[in-house]
């Protein structure tokens, strides 16, 4: 599934409510605005009404009624504006459900996108992979919805800039309230920076406001709290992982003393799961579990829910880390410190909440060094064990997803309705065939004609049939003990047009021309993103977010550092696996997304006589074997380079799937794999 | 020319003086090991011989000297090493004699490369441009030359980290001085992050020591002190500038606006002359003049030595810019600043001595706002003047190096001896044969053989004879009232060998991908790099230098934001001129480069109807009109339509050069352009 999109800062405009709402909000909608139109000037919402209740009144919709108990906030705070990002403690993408904040208060249910609550008008700001989820979910009537990227639309940090800007011209500044513990350092230092000579003050208010509503009647009331940090945690062995806990916790004290530091607070989620070799289902699709730890140069804290730990892991692991409860984070974190302690902060991944414990008001609680939080750097490098063990579950992977293609075939051909949501199901199906599977690694995307360009479609539709004549496009993944897999192919129902066969074409020679790239150490993601798009480019083609992502070994399906896309400076190394996923959206007509995952290998063969220096050379080793919909490929277009990896990569699924299907899957698959 | 250079960061070993270093030189160093090995253990100077003595001893180089001096001082102020970086106040890449510091210390002439002078031992850190070079000019024995990208050897901040963590072993901290106006604010700030936790510390030293060396005997006694800021200032009319100054005012301090700035200290020497459209020669090539200058809401101050400004020229300007003595630039600032005042400064491009300036010990001189200068993007987007005036002086050089390459050739063919400075000599020629010649932009590389591997190889040499069966590369340009030019060629002499048709003709490809790429708005350096080098990578060949660089209108051949490489990720916009130079290069063998500059325009032709959003589409529009040498292209080996572009460039050049050559020169053309 696609990660990074490509935003543009853009100017000003406002947004008129999209008319693709479905009709009972928008009836709903219109019925508001009318009432609200007999109290109020059009566009504004009246300061006579009463926002500051925290009782939805009658014609108050849920979401209305959270606005304005989060705008009570800003009154009685003096604040003029709160921020709601999606993240939380522990910056995670997927989130608890007790952590969806910024969802629960706007409706939109993205994996990324800032809201931002004014006294009188709120702004939700999503980029390309969103825009037409955003207009489903949100009630544009009450939520500006932002389309970064767009000419016209204005990014948070405009928006931000304007209003600073206007309540200086009256003389005050602009102070917007944040809860530190759900913004990243580096974050809010980019929007500190460009913010407070525009005369916006940044304000860290310490209770979150939509926890404090949601514990509030009638949340309270209607709402059953969630469960949160619950999940029983379990070990991945050795024979799984590749190193032990105590190898990786040698290897990170080594980079630690490089970096010069004494102690390193760690916050994300999956770099605990990584050093411990620990896994939980704490967070949707991610195999984690909610906790904070802290390595020092001789000592481990993991800070967790201990409860939920059964006590034959805890002896494993308490010989080598020292378990605390959750809740002494902070103080452990604190206790440790002195003026001379060499704190190590990754401003990037770490919280601004995080950091404040080390800053607060004195300055010289501990020297901060700042630097990338090595464990990210070693996550990234598969050792062989994860390798093969990425490459078991992705051919678990591809052996449903190439069965859920051919039962896709099958029904549309024996004439049987099939609805978005029965895709998703079959290939959950699927999975669930394969051994170890433990869960999806994240929401099925199964979107069909006009949905196909959603880029992050939401759930599959169960009202939609397939049509003849329309994409299919399935991104989906899953976990299995051991790995993680993320793949996309885009499927032909019926006979496809000219158009179709050319934008496929067309996109799956950019995937080709990515995934047989040779390349010398150091290349970074930013220049394999230009080698993929630079054929559809010629075509004027492009699509709106990354190339690819990097994938954790059984862990999240997104992971940095490695990736590629033009913000990528970050080299890709051996045993990096990283999505190579280029797409063609076009809304209304559809869309085409083709996407493996891949390690990066060190090339073996002799260097040319000629060349001197001895660089290292890598390539793409797909863990994906999965036929392309041939249906959908125009062989003429592609250059003897192209259908040389093509003709190589049909051998290659024929001999990795052949061996475990039935006859008829053989006879589908090789048909399937012979243009 | 080539600019940015691919160094990556590799582990320490110490350096073998190269085999390459003259005879004569080598003798020296050889004696003077064996005079030292006499006193000391090998590897280490002692402590006993007489290194702080500022006179040379007899059995002293002058270099040895230098150091010595240096080193006298580096006792006397308790600091362990000093660093001597290339640039100067201005951080000039081409710098006026007087500021050639680090050259006038270590003997290397290249135009980038930090020289550190520790107690016993100082190191020249090179890029891979410059390599060969270094180990020719530099004496082994002296200095360690260290090649930056090389496995094995340590870049700067390396080795300084090893000296601090063995300084901290002993318990003391390791002291590097350095002069805060040969350093940029935010490669002082790279340094220290990285260095402090090394227990290394970075000390601001008033005085430059080299400079204070050379003023004093023997120095003092047998150089000249050279020029400096005394060449006549000239202007450069509206007609070839295509703005005004009081609009080009007008439109920064909508910027500074924008980005809410009081005043803007404007310490480069490029922006300066943009600014104020005014040129003059103190610095080799650059057509620029030394001098501050700062902006304020109201007021525009230029600093430069007034007694060399025409009184005319004084008359003109002074309608709208406050003229000072150079002298009066830190006195001015100071003045200018309260702690409400809002100071614009660019990390990149700005001096720690300015920062010193607005920050001092007390830290509410004012406040700083970091931003990039916004001179920089407007400079570098030409207006429609300049681009006109670009393409006709980049055509009078094409027409010169034109003439060039058939002289070569016709002297080849009547088997006349010429010799590298034959060749620089001849295109030198053509080019002062054109309309409004004003010097050359850099020094011409006209490296033959072995030499042409040097991709910045230093002064063309008139003992090397062109040799049948050997690679030119003419790499060269020159400055004419209104327009910079920079383009390179590489001719075969003689019958070429196949394998440097195909080396060529693989440059060549890369060349062409880059130059017909179409590209959406917001295409950023780094992915066009990555387009370009695909094909060569496909063949396990790379070069170590970036695919190109921003270019000025009559001002410095090498200009930022723009450029194309893995470290731009500065997005190309329309106006913009750029040079795209693929390359190959093996020591011994030879090398080749092939450069063009191209000027970034808008596509007009409509989208394509399916396609929704109006993306503007961009493309590359060649400055440069010069054929290749065809003797050196295998056409079999390019695609259809890289074989389109060739035809197209081939039929413009005929369009363009044909009608100002005589008749043999268009005869010898149209064979050229015919494959």
């Amino acid at each position: 599934m696609p990660l990074s999109v490509s935003p543009t800062k853009a100017p000003f405009s406002l947004l008129v409510p999209g008319l693709d709402v479905p009709a009972a909000r928008l009836y709903k909608s219109f019925f508001l605005l009318l009432l609200l139109s007999l109290l109020t000037p059009p566009s504004h919402y009246s300061p006579s009404l009463p926002m500051t209740d925290l009782l939805p009144t009658p014609t108050q919709t849920p979401i209305q009624a959270k606005l304005a108990a989060v705008r009570s906030h800003l009154a009685s705070h003096n604040l003029d504006a709160y921020l709601i990002p999606s993240a939380d403690e522990h910056l995670n993408e997927y989130l608890p459900e007790l952590k969806q904040r910024r969802q629960w208060i706007s409706g939109f249910s993205g994996s990324a996108g800032d809201f931002l609550v004014g006294r009188e008008t709120s702004w939700l700001y999503v980029d390309s992979r969103y825009y037409e989820q955003a207009d489903l979910e949100v009630d544009g009537a009450l939520i500006q919805v932002v389309k970064v990227g767009l000419e016209g639309q204005q990014t948070l940090e405009e928006t931000l800039e304007t209003l600073g800007k206007a309540a200086s011209q009256a003389g005050k500044l602009f102070r917007v309230g944040y809860d530190p513990f759900t913004v990243a350092v580096q974050q809010y230092r980019d929007l500190q920076k460009r913010l407070e000579p525009a005369g916006v003050s940044l304000e860290a208010v310490s209770e979150n406001w939509v926890d404090r509503v949601r514990s509030q009647r009638p949340w309270s009331e209607l709402e059953t709290p969630s469960d949160y940090a619950q999940s029983p945690l379990f070990l991945v062995p050795d024979a799984l992982s590749g190193e032990s806990v105590p190898d990786k916790l040698k290897r990170l004290r080594e980079k630690m003393q490089q970096a010069n530091g004494d102690v390193l607070p760690i916050t994300k989620l999956d770099q605990i799961a990584w050093l411990f070799n620990l896994r939980g289902w704490d967070v949707p699709y991610n195999p984690v579990f909610i906790a904070y730890a802290i390595a020092t140069t001789d000592k481990i804290y993991l800070f967790t829910n201990l409860s939920r730990i059964e006590s034959s892991i805890q002896q494993a692991i308490e010989p080598y880390v020292k378990l605390m409860p959750y809740e002494y984070y902070a103080g452990t974190l604190t206790s440790l410190l002195s003026p001379s302690t060499r704190v190590l902060v990754d401003p990037k991944h770490t919280t601004m909440g995080t950091y404040r414990l080390l800053k607060s008001s004195t300055k010289d609680r501990c020297k901060i060094l700042e630097t990338a939080n090595p464990i990210e750097g070693m996550k990234a490098r598969k050792n062989a064990i994860e390798i093969a063990q990425m490459q078991a579950a992705n051919l678990k992977a591809s052996r449903a997803k190439t069965r859920t293609m051919k039962w896709v075939k099958d029904q549309i051909e024996a004439g049987v309705a099939i609805t978005e949501a029965d895709v998703a199901a079959a290939i959950e199906g699927y999975y669930r065939e394969e051994a170890d599977f433990q869960g999806l690694s994240f929401n099925t995307i199964a979107g069909s004609g006009a949905n196909s360009s959603i880029v992050h479609y939401g759930t599959p539709n169960p009202a939609v049939v397939l049509q003849s004549g329309e994409l299919l496009l399935l991104d989906s993944g899953a976990q299995y003990a051991g790995g993680t897999t993320d793949d996309t192919r885009t499927i032909a129902i019926g006979t496809p047009t000219a158009t179709q066969i050319d934008r496929y074409t067309a996109v799956l020679k950019a995937h080709i021309n990515c995934a047989m790239q040779k390349f010398p150490k150091g290349t970074t993601g930013a220049q394999l993103d230009g080698i993929t798009r630079s054929d559809l480019w010629h075509q004027q083609l492009d699509f709106g977010h990354g190339t690819g992502h990097g994938v954790g070994a059984f862990l999240n399906v997104h992971e940095g550092p490695n990736g590629i896309s033009k913000r990528v400076n970050e080299a890709l190394e051996p045993g990096m696996i990283n999505s190579i996923e280029p797409g063609y959206y076009e809304p209304g007509w559809g869309g085409i997304r083709i996407e493996n995952l891949y390690v990066v290998q060190e090339l073996l063969s002799a260097t040319p006589p000629e060349t001197p220096a001895p660089t290292p050379w890598y390539y793409f080793d797909s863990l994906t074997y999965i036929p392309f919909d041939k249906q959908l490929i125009d062989p003429a277009q592609l250059d003897s380079r192209q259908r040389d990896w093509l003709n190589r990569y049909h051998q290659a699924i024929l001999t990795k799937l052949a061996p475990t299907l039935t006859a008829p899957e053989v006879a589908w698959l090789e048909a399937a794999c012979q243009l």
